[in-house]
């Protein structure tokens, strides 16, 4: 029987440890700041705003929300991001995305300072990601499993690692953070012929794909680490992650459950990578 | 016994069709360009900018070479660069690489315009492969990887594609473009454990690590494709690749030489993004 292996404590270390390097940049007269940037008032927006807003505070990270309407045009957006990137008491902004229609993305995205963009939205951080620059920030999702992993002591070089998705918020970067790690990477995806057999011989299995519960013991290896980052409801109304739980604890060595998994270490990278911005651009 | 398969037909079916659309080019009064920016007169890079200008100059492109002392400075290697972007007859731009100590590539990266960045330095144009946003520019060698498994008709689509190596030139970026044409990727590297196993469930191996002939016949299933980026030297003086080639001609289905491989198709592809940056430059 796999152990469950929740964000928390993985958070909660992430936040003792920033909490102690907050302390000692204040004794200096610096404040670590992070500014949000959010267009509109849709519900998953504010429900991550207040979870990252609560855990900076708890660190004695400063934040600050622009909030901007949800018809704002694109000139004025950017108008507005160029103001929080001057703002010199800001060191980390995160864009709650996507965007209403009026505003193009793939512009926008050179528009945000590549040293304050804390969830790598700048193609500037992307490839970062991709050569390994420690400089420079990976979206907080992909993060936050290296983190657990990481914190779970689980093995990763030499290791084969098969990651189930191909986004550019999960499946790539994550690709890219297990090379980093050393691991050996296989990318699956929609199109990946026998897909159980492929991810069966994973001893790093990340999910992230989209489809609720998809993921059953025939897809896990016997002591298989598994990560999940899928967020779905299912039918009964209830969340749930890209695997199903329940049919492959058996299997599993360790598997993170959904919630209180993955998702519960996210605004515990988005706060570290403030802090790093904050030291960077303190030459600290 | 496998077929080898050279570059020459495949560069030789890109040229053919750049010549065409060169033709229809001039017709409308535009000339594409290539630029080469070369610090300094190394013997690698003369003999690859022979070739370059060669196959330019066949396809009907222009081609000029800005030649800089081997000392220049930072400050002016980049006002140089600077004239180089904003020429507008220029729609391509090659910078030879690696450069001397005294010019700092991770600074230079960000000046070149990333619309007439060919060869994929600009992190605008890494980022862009990771995204597969087609309005970029991958870098040529691996392009050319799949340029020849595509003339060839290998399929992709869903098949198990391994890449040995994980470097910024050759690895990552084929991997990404692999992954681009619904390939499962594994990307293996130096601390890959139990390599051979890992490649001999590829359906197509593209092998880029910098070993010579360390992929011998126990790396290779039955009937697979083998592309092989290796160019190295070996005790006898030859060029050779990282793939023992006589090794594996028995089991592979298809398997590229070196030399007379990929790297006889490098040069084309760089023409071809040399059209594509004219068309794109133009609105075409």
């Amino acid at each position: 029987m796999g152990q469950i292996i929740k964000g928390k404590p993985v958070a909660d270390a992430i936040s003792e440890e920033l909490t102690k390097e907050v302390v000692e940049l204040k004794a200096k007269g610096i404040t670590p700041k992070l500014t949000i940037v959010r267009v509109g008032a849709n519900g998953s927006d504010l429900a991550y705003e207040r979870g990252a807003l609560k855990r900076c505070d708890g660190i004695g990270i400063a934040t600050q929300v622009v909030e901007l309407p949800e018809d704002i045009i694109q000139e004025d957006f950017i108008k507005e991001l160029k103001k929080v990137n001057e703002d010199k008491s800001t060191h980390g902004i995160l864009i709650f995305r996507p965007f209403p229609k009026q505003l193009d993305e793939s512009v926008i995205k050179y528009v945000i300072a590549p040293e304050k963009d804390v969830d790598c939205f700048s193609p500037v951080n992307v490839a970062k990601v991709m050569e390994n620059d420690s400089t420079g920030y990976a979206p907080c999702t992909p993060s936050a499993v290296i983190e657990i992993l990481k914190h779970y002591n689980v093995p990763m070089k030499g290791k084969k690692a098969v990651v189930v998705g191909r986004s550019m918020v999960v499946g790539k970067p994550v690709s890219m953070l297990l090379l980093n790690e050393n691991a050996t990477v296989t990318i699956c995806h929609s199109r990946t012929q026998d897909m159980p057999k492929v991810c069966s011989e994973a001893d790093v299995l990340v999910v992230g794909i989209g489809k609720a519960k998809m993921i059953d013991s025939s897809y896990v290896k016997e002591g298989a680490v598994v990560i999940d980052v899928g967020i779905n409801v299912d039918e009964q109304g209830n969340l749930c992650g890209d695997v199903n739980t329940g049919d492959c604890t058996e299997k599993a060595s360790m598997i993170t459950p959904v919630p209180a998994g993955v998702g519960s270490v996210t605004t515990s990278i988005l706060a570290k990578h403030v802090v790093k911005a904050c030291k960077l651009q303190n030459n600290l």
